[in-house]
């Protein structure tokens, strides 16, 4: 093992939007495994919006990533070496391993991935992270039921694409929000939403009216991945006793669109007068929910009920660019780097 | 019957805070009240934040108050004729007779108060509307647990008066947030409030500091009746999957301080890290429970172990300078109005 790792670390704090030179590429020595240790050889590394928020010095729900230190990411690889009795060399691993070529993690903290259920990258989109998500919200912080109406905000997304699906599968109907003509028409022709708004061809008065012609019922569920102006047009259009599963805000991730961001005093009001329930919601809180979220959903991605698509970056250096790009909606899909060959 | 009715009219929509040239004394001929109806002597009235609400052409959970129409409110008062069964001359009768010296409605519309619980005017207080908006707050939509802290704005209104003294029954730390040292004294020497926080003599930073260390363990649930800055400082206070009643927000009712709200965005993060869960809600959805609520908390308000204030404007012709002067927290306890004599 006298190859090197390669990382991208993090080479300054980003102010608002990142840019490549926020990231680094570093060599170091491969590491040994060390008791009860798996080293792995990542394959597929997973860009999320929530690592955005890793890159800022704030408090959140985890600390940030430290100047120099390799960015955090989720990723599935394959095991070269173990001293781990759970696994064994040529197994497919999922672990948070990091944006990097080898990474050397205790197996407890490792899950294993079944080849034969689904290609081993959906570990990190629809059956993995971004799954769970889409089921939790869906299902449990909404509670969409029959005959109602969700709106799903990223329809498109790695999220947006099997939450639209399972809100259709409780026999809902689905609208989508999504960023520009080509993932709207994925988004009615491929994956069912019965309209979906394109949020870069309408303002924010554009997108409220867009959606009441959508929905004239009114929408009892939002799947709120994104704030900006379609959360303004979301409240807009809320039936009362509508629920809304708050889940990310990745339009004022960066620090952009707070100007034009529709008044707390606006937003309160329409939380109270149509008596709207709003939850927070942070996937890590809900792992324990993975085995009955997979031995339902595992099943439909494999049958083919459930769809879904990748976009993907090749190598580590792609990342920063595809991640970047990701943060602008850049991506159609969820958004993968492949960082090694297939085993 | 020759007798006038007097009624205080909505004259004109308030731009901003109202005044009293937004409201008229009228006088009409006294009515008869018809098949089924009720005729009641109005003897008090209650002034509600609500009403500021109503005095707007906005859509919102009830219709607005028509140029010319009464001024609307919960009333009780003493029946004076009735051709309705469930009603006899001399019974004490709640409904929504409005800003009114005298009204028939149908007797279906009315509940009967029995003055052997208490004095007749509790219907409209702490054993009426804010009472029961209190208690669905605390234990319904926050569901406060026992050891746990909740914080209680307008802690010595007619709602947070015995919000904060449930949440305590409930075996929780409640911490009131009261505008001017009389009522904070009030708040901690009378209602049991652990910490009483002065709005009037903080600004928002300073609230926010108050009420880290009035509150060390962090707040698990908020009694929201105010927005502003004393929602601000909730948010920052709040312990993960802590729970926030939506019941109010008058320091926004009459447009002022929109400018220094706390943005959405700023807001919407803290609900989506702390995994909030933010609950609008209107007493009328909950009536239902009146009887539940009456069976608990009447006895204690009987017996004593319940407290609670009453403001109190003499005669129809004071309720406008009452109204405006609640809207700027000049009320202490529940906000009356003696229409008429005690039977």
């Amino acid at each position: 093992m006298s190859q090197t790792v390669r990382s991208m670390t993090l080479a300054s704090r980003p102010t608002g939007q990142p840019t490549a030179q926020n990231f680094a590429l570093t060599e170091t020595a491969m590491p040994e495994p060390a008791e009860g240790e798996v080293l792995v050889r990542v394959i597929w590394l997973s860009l999320d919006p929530y690592m955005r928020g890793r890159m800022d010095d704030a408090k959140s729900y985890a600390p940030p990533v430290e100047i120099g230190g390799i960015m955090e990411g989720g990723a599935v690889g394959e095991v070269i070496a173990s001293r781990h009795a759970g696994f064994s060399e040529g197994d497919i691993a999922l672990g948070a391993f990091g944006w990097t070529s080898h990474a050397a993690l205790p197996g407890d903290a490792l899950r294993k991935v079944d080849p034969a259920i689904a290609p081993i990258q959906t570990a990190l989109g629809v059956l993995g992270m971004p799954g769970i998500t889409a089921w939790v919200g869906v299902n449990r912080i909404i509670g969409i039921q029959q005959g109602e109406t969700a709106l799903i905000s990223a329809a498109t997304g790695a999220v947006g694409t099997l939450a639209g699906q399972l809100a259709q599968i409780k026999g809902a109907r689905a609208i989508g929000v999504a960023g520009g003509e080509e993932k709207c028409a994925y988004a009615t022709s491929e994956l069912g939403y019965a309209a979906c708004l394109d949020h870069k061809a309408l303002d924010a008065a554009g997108l409220k009216e867009a959606l009441a012609a959508a929905a004239p019922g009114g929408v009892d569920g939002y799947f709120e991945n994104v704030g900006g102006k379609t959360l303004e047009a979301a409240l807009s259009g809320m039936n009362d006793h509508g629920r809304i599963a708050l889940c990310g805000m990745i339009a004022w991730y960066s620090g952009r669109g707070l100007d034009e961001a529709m008044s707390l005093p606006a937003a309160w009001r329409a939380i109270l007068v149509k008596r709207l329930k709003v939850e927070g919601f942070i996937i890590f809180d809900h792992m324990h929910l993975y085995p009955e979220f997979l031995a339902e959903v595992a099943p439909m991605v494999k049958d083919g009920r459930i769809r879904y698509r990748e976009s993907i970056a090749e190598g580590l250096e792609a990342a920063p660019d595809a991640f970047i790009s990701m943060l602008e909606g850049g991506n159609f899909g969820k958004q993968l780097v492949r960082v090694g060959d297939d085993p």
